[in-house]
């Protein structure tokens, strides 16, 4: 079966989060908005998806992600809905309860890391918000970062079955979206990133090793892995980490 | 089993969510932070919680369930966590997955609508970020309050099962969520919501049946229900709304 992901093609986004799990997994998807128009692909055929009145499950906003007639939106569902076939959750129910948990913190700090060169709407241009920004953006770096990277680091130091992984003893999902809010991090905030970074070691360490686990690194590698820009969720604007 | 619910106890906030489940399943439950200190229960006794240093899975933050020796944080984890054992989600995986993307989308409009007075940083005052307060909250009226509120509706519409719940034929956790989030929205933004509200009336009808559930109805006639103020999440700042 090949999934199909939806998803806007010219910036990592949310995406990234699904495309990280299906790439490491090995998992057969296709891109559609990446694909070509005159093979039913592009941004139409995710509009198509989107927009299509006759789902009795209307999505809100994409990711989206197609698995045969069923459509599931909103990131961290998509993640806890694939990850039992790609083997990147554990079995047991408490497992993937504390999983999920990790994920939508991880996906509230990706809010919050959106809304520094956003902060009055997402409908508005970066340009039309930028004194809020500066100021939202001062908080985040001074404030939040430190504070979620110390309970990442926190989860991964108590982790009972050793500190290579966020939950249990092998890869999950969260893993590779701790990885990407890392890689994000790193391009928005360099310098609060890594300050905050310097005090949570082991964070680092799981960061290299999914950077470095083999499909992982062939996907960095390759076409597929956009790279960052400032169309995206983490946006390099200079002025708002000169606070 | 009595639960125990572990969330702050002058505002209704995120905990809410996790109240009104408990509420309508009619489930024994204490919220640990009214309790008396000296009964081991206040503040004290969530601060000790969310801060114990010896627990394997630290939470974030509050709201945090305890069933047991398990600690569940996340609003929507801990709502899918109750679910089952609460009979308020269908056994399907694929209805329980599309109650869950329902339950980020009511989450995402719940964070929108804390941010329109906090859109700086959730550390300052609201007096310390007014200015950018009232640019966000005018954004959030004119365009998110009909955008969110129009696909509840579009849920509704569509519900195969037919039009009194957001999935299926009976009563699961997103319908109380969305009663809430209504009542919040009503509160926070009066005109704004009851002009969306009249091109929503599937919402409106499905607010109204929950409110009307003999547990739900008695729950919010009770002492258990805090009133809205303007420590919480939704808050009426009527400047806020007078763009």
């Amino acid at each position: 079966m090949t999934y199909e992901l939806h998803y806007w093609p010219t910036i990592q986004g949310r995406g990234e989060f699904i495309r990280l799990a299906l790439e490491a997994a090995g998992a057969s998807y296709i891109d559609i908005a990446r694909g070509r128009e005159d093979a039913d692909q592009g941004v139409p055929a995710l509009l198509r998806l989107l927009h299509d009145s006759a789902t009795a499950q209307p999505p809100f906003a994409p990711p989206l992600l197609k698995d045969g007639s069923v459509v599931v939106g909103q990131t961290a569902t998509i993640l806890q809905y694939l990850a039992p076939t790609l083997k990147l959750v554990a079995r047991s129910e408490q497992a993937r309860t504390w999983t999920q948990q990790i994920q939508l913190t991880i996906a509230d700090m990706v809010t919050e890391a959106h809304d520094t060169h956003h902060p009055v709407a997402a409908g508005l241009h970066y340009e039309e918000q930028k004194p809020e920004a500066l100021r939202r953006a001062g908080e985040f770096c001074r404030h939040r970062i430190p504070k979620f990277l110390h309970w990442f680091e926190n989860v991964l130091n108590r982790n009972p079955a050793g500190q290579r992984h966020l939950v249990g003893g092998r890869l999950s999902y969260v893993d590779l979206s701790l990885f990407q809010l890392v890689e994000g991090l790193r391009y928005a905030f360099p310098r609060a990133t890594e300050d905050s970074l310097a005090k949570a070691p082991l964070v680092v360490q799981l960061h290299d090793r999914v950077a470095e686990l083999p499909r992982v690194a062939a996907y960095l590698r390759s076409e597929r892995r956009l790279p960052f820009n400032e169309q995206g969720i983490f946006r390099r604007y200079p002025e708002l980490e000169s606070l």
